[in-house]
């Protein structure tokens, strides 16, 4: 049995016991395919077999490379590119069930011109980002179906809702996001209305299927909401220097994503990343070569930056699986 | 010739005009060994060929996996780890030339016990990072040379000094740090004082080499500077959907860093990145499939997050080459 000890720094760490615990109590409340997990958050196809085991069987990615990295896996039964491209070839040649987010003319020409047969039409639920207008929904339906695609039904995510803490005022901000999908979805038809996120999990009632993937490592901003997730991920960096004030170890903005603020280090203020260092100011002096477990504030990003995950369990590394569905 | 409309988005290019000039500008300002280029801004070895086929045959290093990687590329002349580790196996097993920095007797220990022959004493002159204090430089040689390692000078990254956008100031806080650094090497001796970077590039002239690296592809933050170097990379990314108000690109947290703060698009302003898209308000309102360049704020953690740079004059892709030196 392999020890942390062993592995090279910077590495990413994932607690066992908090990963099966995040699993399990998220497929009690989402079971089978009311949750479409979201890959993206995790890039990894060995930890999205996981969550196929636990009865997941269909995902939704946000990526071309995503797609295609979950189809060679074995894991293509129900795929939801959850996002829009306007070069569809590469997922309309795949063996696998691809379902594609479309929300112009545009890309709508591009899902039929890349083979691709399924498309979700993408609405706008209140986030400056992707989707139509709801009422623009039941048109863009029928120019699909014009172009010979099958219209699945709707999607649209309530990104804006995550960051509210009060739970009251969480819910009432996602019942007005879903509103707005199911005008679009009476326009559009079809059996599927897919949104939501971990934020969002048990308040959006409305979904069919929730598109979650934070919940399995946790983000340090959704611990702000009281979910009943656990952090599972760190990363372990050695110390490589100690001053009288500080102490520098091995994991920077090359190992950790600080577009959502500074990592944390247990029992110690952290100062500054640079690019292969986090300098941080401990409460009790390390030596060189002590190892310390750093928390970075955004989970998707910084698993992004890394090759594998460690699932370790104390100091015991049980199992390692790569980080293969990265890039593009 | 492929044109960048060929290529998958997001995707790194760098406008070879620029990246010419910085090459060749910075190759007359510090010819031959005066400059030690640092890989780890772009992690590239066919890039740090250019660099080497300009006559700069030593490099610098952030990470050990960049050493082996220069080292099996046939770079490996004379290489310099400018930062500590406290284990040295993979180096001391390398075929190249291999000088190790260090700051305390456990990475002085490391060293030796990895089979390298040669260190500088990094000196701490002003940056809260790695370095020992300039007092201590000459009694940690002695412990390195102790140990039968080859002490062949010292460095100090005057890194603090970098932001100052007055030419005059940051002269003067050069001088500040170097005095530091030439404190510690009358205790330590050798022929070599390691320091410096894009920023001080023609300021700091008590080093015998500088560590510059970002020149080469220039970072927004250097430009304000007022240096003779042109930012010669951007992410290219497709424009995936268009509202009313704004548009939205694939490029997003996992194309560009974010810590230097948002990418700018020319005529637009940007709003916002989240995992793979940049929300932008442009000027024009573009259509879903037209592309757009996104400069990032930090050059070197985006790069690290891509799998290659295409070199590119106008819309012709002239070369691409692998970002191999990824990773630790």
């Amino acid at each position: 049995m392999r020890s942390i000890h062993d592995l090279q720094t910077p590495v990413l760490l994932v607690d066992a016991a908090a990963f099966e615990h995040n699993l399990a109590s998220m497929a009690r409340a989402l079971p089978g395919t009311r949750l479409r997990p979201h890959v993206k958050a995790t890039k990894c196809t060995e930890l999205a077999r996981r969550q196929a085991a636990l009865g997941h069987a269909a995902f939704t990615c946000a990526t071309s490379r995503e797609i295609e990295g979950m189809a060679a896996a074995g894991l293509g039964a129900d795929l939801l590119l959850a996002n829009e491209v306007l070069d569809a070839t590469r997922l309309g040649r795949l063996d696998a069930r691809v379902t594609v987010a479309v929300d112009s003319p545009e890309t709508i020409a591009a899902a039929a011109r890349g083979g691709v047969r399924e498309v979700l039409v993408d609405v706008n639920v209140g986030m400056p980002r992707c989707g139509c207008a709801p009422a623009e929904a039941g048109r863009l339906a029928e120019q699909a179906r014009r172009a010979g695609l099958q219209v699945r039904g709707v999607m649209g995510y309530e990104g804006h809702v995550m960051p509210i803490q009060s739970r009251a005022e969480r819910a009432e901000a996602t019942r007005v996001a879903m509103e707005k999908l199911l005008e679009a979805h009476e326009q559009v038809g079809g059996e599927v209305i897919s949104a939501g996120g971990t934020g969002t999990f048990d308040l959006n009632t409305w979904a069919t299927e929730i598109q979650a993937g934070s919940y399995s490592l946790m983000d340090a901003e959704y611990e702000k909401l009281g979910l009943p997730f656990r952090q599972a991920l760190t990363v372990l960096a050695t110390v490589i220097s100690v001053s009288e004030h500080w102490a520098v170890a091995d994991a920077g903005l090359k190992a950790l994503a600080t577009d959502h603020g500074n990592p944390t280090i247990e029992g110690a203020r952290v100062w500054f990343c640079s690019d292969e260092h986090v300098t941080y100011a401990p409460e009790r002096r390390p030596r060189p070569g002590d190892r310390v477990h750093v928390r970075p504030a955004h989970v998707d990003p910084t698993i992004a930056k890394h090759e594998a995950l460690h699932v370790v369990e104390g100091e015991r590394v049980l199992e390692s699986w790569p980080v293969d569905l990265r890039g593009w």
